[in-house]
């Protein structure tokens, strides 16, 4: 991994504070990550930089498991198209699916508020359970914690996920090579605008619902048709963008991305603008990039959309050399523009 | 499992809400568990009701694997004796360690309040990174999120963690049978009252320190012994009498204790005495409880004391035959006594 352009300044680890912007998905939570949990917690498992971790547990054949965890803090807990619960499930789900893996089993770890509705903390586990159980996991072990009222914010809930690597798959951030296809699995933005526009009251025309899924089936499918696919990634926290930009890292190389080509729900993009947001930052929860060999690519795009989660997949750009890992993009009016890390807290508490 | 006999009358799902004693680990706790997130995730893993899951990736030639998970609130953030950083990490190891097996890998996740200060957070980052090597485990992925000032209290820590069981060894809360020695590897409480201590501002004649330690070898060694040992659980919420009573429900068996053999040290009986509690309901975060056949008994006490977390270790009780599942203690005056579960909510966020 190349050094994270972020870094300008050093944490300040004598007088600094945790900011919202450290969790916003974007350079201060790249920074945060590697200057102090990654420092610290050091291996070379963790260092791969993935969404999850790949394990081998000794005396079990070679056979390789993927670990991934996620804390969920959405605000507020129930949204358009989704909710916490089914949300907790969908995260974790997705990031041991893009790590090439079959998710199987889940953890479940609850931190609740004195005082919320035992009504409220049912329908959400219900919706866990309904997610779960659509997605082929089980959830095989929790934990439950209380905290004082104002100490917590009605629920958290952190869910970890494991899986077994799908044979003969290889897939990894840093496996993006020059002449590679970026292809994304449908139109981006829709959750972050679904929780914004519940957040702010919004009233849209057409109602925009948060794109919530589990995408194991979809990569699946993917995989069958194109198993030579080399990066598989969900753009949740910090959007299409800072996912494309951690990739361009992780792989020491630059991306070329067409507009025209980045499918957007015209809802999504008129939201966006009303709030003054660009679509690229804007979270997704049911949707995945993937990378793979310009060969690869028709099959890996017709897999896609011929599954009902990738209908609208497109072909978005392809990745180039560049020393500097920049992601550059040609404009709907020919121009040139820079797409960069998400530098300013975009959207707190989406997922 | 018998019913609950906690649960006289079911949880109210339509007005009711979360209390602090449904995090306390006592009757609250288990109906919450019970009436609410295991009826909604029902399967067979989750059904053994262990502190972890035993779980069995395919393809990969039987070999077992345990998943255990555990949500960290405690307060204070830092205790005489450790800090939830160190505590997160021997938690875990622990759920895992007594489900008889190898811990090796752990997630650790992350709700960090907006203003906690950097120091402290790389403070207890250091710690759990220190508490990991020590373990012998590696923490290979992680995610952190960002609540908003009053959201959160400073950091929630969740720690998932996976291991491998060890060859031979079959142990599980449903195994006790009566006729069987129980044993406790030391002296119970000193958590509860350390935590206690530091929040009541309380001045102890000899500072009571948390016992929280990684308990893995301290299995390993026991397992070696007397490799037979049908049942181990580490007293945490709820302390002794919980973990205890949790075993007799689980395995459908009474339980007979000797008050005078159960290690407390004098300061946390004193300390007890002063605030109105009982030792057998205060946590421990670095002992564990074990159940095995009277012919194991003597290997199995001697190898917990020749191990420094199991130097005081003593034999307490034996497993009897009761339809009722009672805990029953012979006082040091001659007495007996029933040990029930924790009703009340005795000592909130103590992990």
């Amino acid at each position: 991994m190349t050094p994270n352009p972020a870094a300008h300044r050093a944490l300040d680890l004598r007088a600094g504070t945790v900011e919202m912007v450290h969790g916003a998905g974007g350079r201060a939570s790249a920074q945060l990550i590697e200057e102090l949990f990654a420092r610290a917690f050091d291996n070379p498992v963790l260092r791969q930089g993935d969404d999850g971790a790949v394990i081998v547990p000794p005396d079990l054949g070679g056979g390789r498991l993927v670990l991934a965890t996620d804390a969920h803090v959405v605000s507020p807990l129930f949204f358009p198209g989704g909710d916490i619960g089914c949300l907790s499930i969908h995260g974790t789900v997705n990031d041991v699916a893009m790590m090439g893996a079959r998710p199987l089993w889940i953890a479940a770890a609850f931190v609740l508020e004195e005082g919320f509705p035992l009504a409220d903390l049912s329908r959400i586990v219900a919706s866990m359970a309904e997610a779960a159980r659509n997605a082929g996991v089980a959830v095989v072990t929790g934990d439950t914690k209380v905290v004082e009222r104002g100490k917590g914010d009605g629920v958290f809930i952190t869910t970890t996920g494991v899986g077994i690597t799908l044979p003969g798959v290889e897939v990894g951030g840093a496996r993006a090579r020059p002449g590679d296809a970026v292809l994304v699995s449908g139109p981006i933005g829709d959750h972050g605008m679904a929780i914004l526009g519940q957040r702010e009251n919004l009233a849209f025309e057409s109602p925009i619902r948060s794109d919530t899924a589990a995408l194991n089936g979809l990569v699946e499918a993917l995989l069958q048709a194109a198993p030579a696919v080399r990066v598989l990634r969900d753009p949740t926290r910090g959007g299409l963008a800072t996912t494309l930009n951690e990739i361009a890292r992780q792989s020491g190389v630059g991306m070329e991305l067409v507009e025209a080509a980045i499918p957007v729900r015209e809802s999504v993009a008129a939201g966006c603008e009303f709030l003054g947001l660009d679509p690229l930052y804007s979270p997704c929860e049911g949707r995945l990039v993937a990378v793979c060999a310009e060969a690869d690519a028709a099959a890996a795009l017709a897999a896609l959309r011929a599954h009902p989660l990738g209908r609208d997949a497109a072909r978005i750009g392809t990745v180039v050399e560049d020393p500097h890992c920049f992601v550059a993009m040609r404009t709907r009016f020919g121009g040139q523009r820079t797409v960069d890390w998400l530098v300013g807290e975009q959207l707190p508490r989406i997922c």
